[in-house]
């Protein structure tokens, strides 16, 4: 591709994931225990560990690195702080799991009436849901030993109002942010696998709470 | 139980895996990619992270302790140095993993009369394989959130004369060394899992590569 100046370089095309939407909630979450790769210098993974063991990626496998929910055009979007986002415990990740699906995602669990998980199945669950792409996904990364991402994110997108007026949601997920993608030399991501692993179970738990889940062990009921 | 001095405390009951078997085939294998509890000590983290970093187990999501193979009642045992063993690399770890299924383990492979794998499919592979004991400790560990296993090993054995007279193998599979086992605290052990996952991967590889072998993406063609 010709550049700005007509010196012909390699481009790196972006796509902006949530154009098609008009009130996307999404949700960014790091995958691994780990965001070094092996090969990186000494100082960059000391910063990387600290970062690792600060947030939940080295308990869980995984943090999240922020999320947005629409709740609607007057309330705007439920926002948590990053801060806490990222350096939250198990407890508090089900919990921002659960907002993720509520339509009222900011309300106070503490009197009783909290967040209602009412797009639970809709978002997570389903042929075409979450839970059913994060599968997907996890066979693929079962046997793939091309590439090992590191600090590579999944982000996951769905249409709050369509989700409310029919049922259907248009969750998706998409692997994201590739500064850091590493040669697999014939070896599987383990670490990404490993942490893609634990956030399935978190999702399977979430939605084998809600009444309309009847599978078990990160199986999908279709 | 009653101790040796008449008091009543806790023991810790042994068991020798091997007993049974007369020249048994055992390989030892560090299982996940960090070897540290993540409330571990900080020197004791420091000293896991630069032996992880020095073997296979970061990179690969586990190392080879150490393996020995019965040849025959005049050459013994095959017992390839525990340094060469713990720091190799992934295709030395692949020649390792052939050797222990080949009823000529210490031949060179540079004279093109190397090691003839000829147990891999009685050992790794079959209903009742290693391979097979793998995929079933897999679906435990996809779901599973009591334990997290810290430097536990996975032994592998078998008992190499009855392979080679009958085709069965008694290859059996069995998780040892629990000196640093954690509360899992509702999350899966994605750690042991990352680095389980990647056992496989390497073990199916082998297997496809015999003519007896079949199946792929881990799956057994029983």
């Amino acid at each position: 591709m010709k550049g700005s100046t007509g010196s012909d370089h390699p481009h790196i095309v972006l796509q902006d994931l949530t154009s098609a939407r008009l009130n996307p909630s999404v949700m960014d979450i790091k995958i691994g225990s780990r965001t070094w790769a092996p090969e990186a210098s000494e100082a960059y993974i000391a910063k990387c560990l600290k970062k690792d063991r600060e947030s939940t990626s080295t308990s869980l496998g995984f943090r999240i690195s922020g999320l947005q929910v629409y709740i609607d055009d007057e309330s705007g979007f439920y926002k948590p702080d990053r801060n806490y986002v990222r350096k939250t415990g198990p407890d508090d990740v089900r919990l921002l799991l659960r907002n993720f699906v509520s339509s009222n995602p900011s309300s106070d669990s503490e009197t009783g009436l909290g967040p209602d998980w009412s797009l639970a199945s809709s978002v997570y669950g389903g042929r075409n849901g979450i839970l059913a792409q994060l599968l997907e996904l996890k066979t693929w990364f079962e046997d793939q030993t091309i590439y090992h991402f590191y600090a590579c994110s999944l982000l996951f997108m769905f249409d709050n109002g369509l989700a409310l007026k029919s049922g259907g949601s248009n969750a998706e997920v998409k692997l994201i942010d590739f500064a850091h993608v590493t040669d697999g030399n014939g070896v599987i991501d383990h670490n990404f696998l490993g942490g893609l692993c634990s956030l399935i179970k978190f999702i399977s738990d979430v939605l084998a709470e809600t009444n309309d889940y009847t599978g078990t062990n990160g199986q999908v009921e279709l």
